[in-house]
């Protein structure tokens, strides 16, 4: 079969040694063993057709692909697919500044985007730690979130046209980059957050805004959980944060041990808030500065400093992003969970207790954007745990955690998607009806079922 | 059936008379014949799924019906339907200031809920002429939009949560409130727009934010269409608006023949641009006077004037807001039509060409949310034409507009909706695929076909 494909598609790339299925066979999840048949390069939207059509002519089944920089598994082929990566459709189409919309093909970099945008005195506002390698197709399939939420949203608000070659290898326009379109359902947002079940996107038009004005970034060092919301309510009474974010005393000192990074000031405390906001003029300026004393005033923070300068504020974010990375080290397994802002005190304490009933042999590292009532709690292997006893302990925890999160109403994967890894938890956030209309909607998208089979659920 | 139907509702109000009938059985529309056979006000969820189960036990259909200020037929009862009018399900159920969400029953006036926000220091910034007749229900349905637009969105981007009950009574409760929920299809985007043919809206809840500061409206006098973009640039350039309506002299004109308004100064253009943006600082007014005085300078603007007071801003939106309501004894034909921002001069020169040479028997109106794209084209109908022979007349002019719509990959319905009147031109804005996808959808929803039958497409 793979000199069957190299035979009717000899101008493209396709990769089938053992090096490159494993690499291109998995995403940042790594609880999965790759083994797809091919990984082929696609270059326009007409190969993207021909490999569906040749996909449904030999039963094979498509892994669309990006950065693959995912963490529940939506891109991992395991299963002899073919992995359609999309790195060779990486062409900015074209950008209209009127219309501030920048039309591109799907495999385009999240950072080129942001970078083509600041070019053009303009601003893409979806950004996360793996801004660097992500693809916008990849963005857009898990309708990616990150650190400016809050203020900008998720994906899916920059979405205004998409291009996508569904399951039987045909073509849909979607929305066409219009403000207003109310002509019947709207499948552009169906598409946004599919993770490749749907279609595979090809290209997309995002709009871009104006660019944020000169921002502060604060630190400050919480005593306790429950002090987290409250030092946000304060801030907000009077502010619009562009991000609030947390993250707990392991989470630092882990980002310190492995980098080059410093405390961002002597007192250690069990939390940590990360704060960005304009300070545009004096009167902002005064405002951030009473906020920061209110909260240290009332214990709701021990210490904390506020950057001076641009280099100084990159330095203060360091300590946020680089968590993540640090901790892929210790293979964490992630829960990326959810609730109502109001509902987080209440949720921490609940989560907080059961974690420490039920795993109290491991390290647990808290961080998240936590203004938008996102935490990611993840749980490290200790080195000395076998993968499969450690994923097995904490996949029998999960159902415990997922329990409570159905209590508030709450979401099982706020931004990661559901991918292989939260199949089985998706029960928590959707209903039994819910699950069986998206199976219908799928149906009519992917009838023959080659779209990333066995993401989100079973058919 | 109706005494059916009042034997197994005993505790609820249901109308069976002529004059109720005629009057729930129809919306803004006026082209239908009303013929429902029976208005039933649900109190309760439960009632409504009981109504769902009677109607497909029946053989029966249901039509949800909101405030029916809507403009193409969508809340039409012909056919001998239940119309499911949602008046006495019109609570606010509660608010939470951390969330700054509202959650409220389907029949809640869109005016309450402004006021409602207002009163609690926060704004829900979804308005139009009809806020005060309009329910949520209704304006969710149809993902309405108005005059905030270009700077808060649709309806949709103000939903964050939907309780629903599908064609099989069952309900679905959507996305709980959620800022970030990833987990699989997001069916709230779906039901949003959806014209009452998914799902009977019950709840909903609904993101309020921050009040906007002074504003400022500014009513300009316009030599020409190509003029007008340019003025949008111009303002856009250095100020965020929250307002760029357009409207044409023969709209004013009836306006101030109508109604006891004044023109906005003493120059009579052929169009007119009103802008309303932030002036909450010296530098604000700076930007705003400045701008004025380039468009007088360059003659894009030949006269023009700017609100002093709150008073004064009310008039001038009254000279805009009161055109569809004075317009409406003349049974206008209303286009509705968007294409991107900057395809707009192309695309209304187009259209000016067009009419001129197919109606020049009819008076035709201009007016519109231009700064999004979207302008209203009303050809209203001569006194001594029959309402038979104007619409006919239209139909055949319809596909010659739409054609133009397609050509610039524009929308036949910006905001009004399909329904029933614009059903035939679907084709113009989505692809055979597209529609037979919306299809299946359907089924998936209301696999009986009892939920508003013969909106938006057949089945």
């Amino acid at each position: 079969m793979q000199s069957q494909l190299k035979d009717v598609f000899p101008h493209l790339r396709i990769e089938t040694d053992a090096s490159e299925r494993q690499r291109f066979g998995q995403d940042w999840t790594r609880f999965y063993q790759p083994n797809p048949l091919a990984i082929v390069f696609p270059k326009t939207i007409d190969d993207v057709q021909r490999l569906v059509r040749f996909a449904i002519q030999n039963h094979l089944s498509i892994v669309p692909s990006g950065g693959r920089t995912g963490l529940s598994g939506g891109a991992v082929a395991t299963n002899g697919e073919i992995v359609l990566a999309m790195d060779a459709m990486n062409a900015i189409l074209s950008f209209d500044s009127v219309d501030r919309i920048v039309n591109v093909q799907a495999g385009v970099l999240t950072e080129t985007i942001q970078t083509y945008a600041e070019q053009h005195g303009l601003f893409y506002p979806v950004d996360f730690a793996s801004a660097g390698s992500s693809q916008i197709g990849g963005n857009i399939a898990t309708n990616a979130g990150g650190i400016n939420v809050i203020r900008y949203g998720m994906t899916r608000e920059w979405v205004v046209g998409l291009k996508v070659v569904t399951g039987t290898g045909e073509i849909l326009e979607l929305n066409h980059g219009l403000t207003k379109n109310n002509t019947g359902y709207d499948l552009r947002h169906l598409l946004i957050g599919s993770e490749g079940t749907l279609g595979i996107i090809c290209e997309a038009s995002l709009r871009l805004t104006t660019r944020p004005k000169t921002s502060a970034v604060l630190v400050l060092g919480i005593p306790e959980l429950n002090a987290l919301m409250k030092v946000l309510a304060r801030f907000q009474e009077t502010l619009t944060l562009s991000a609030f974010e947390f993250f707990s005393e392991l989470a630092l000192s882990e980002v310190i041990e492995h980098h080059s990074i410093k405390r961002p000031f002597s007192e250690v405390t069990p939390y940590y808030a990360l704060i960005e906001c304009e300070n545009s003029s004096a009167e902002a300026e005064q405002e951030i500065l009473s906020a920061f004393e209110d909260c240290l005033e009332g214990h709701l923070a021990l210490d904390g400093c506020m950057s001076q300068s641009r280099a100084q504020a990159e330095s203060l974010w360091q300590c946020r992003e680089l968590i993540s990375e640090t901790i892929s080290r210790y293979l964490p397994y992630k829960n990326d969970i959810s609730v109502k802002v109001s509902q987080v005190p209440l949720f921490l304490a609940d989560v907080d207790a059961l974690i420490t009933a039920e795993y109290p042999e491991f390290k647990i590292v808290w961080f998240g954007h936590i203004g938008d009532g996102n935490v990611h709690l993840n749980i490290l292997k200790p080195e000395d745990w076998s993968i499969d006893a450690f994923k097995s302990k904490c996949d029998q925890v999960s159902p415990r955690i997922f329990e409570l999160v159905s209590k508030y109403q709450g979401s099982v994967s706020a931004e990661h998607g559901i991918g292989l890894l939260k199949k089985a938890f998706l029960q928590y956030s959707r209903s039994p009806l819910e699950i069986d209309i998206m199976r219908s909607i799928r149906h009519a998208f992917d009838p023959h079922g080659i779209l990333n089979p066995g993401k989100i659920f079973d058919r």
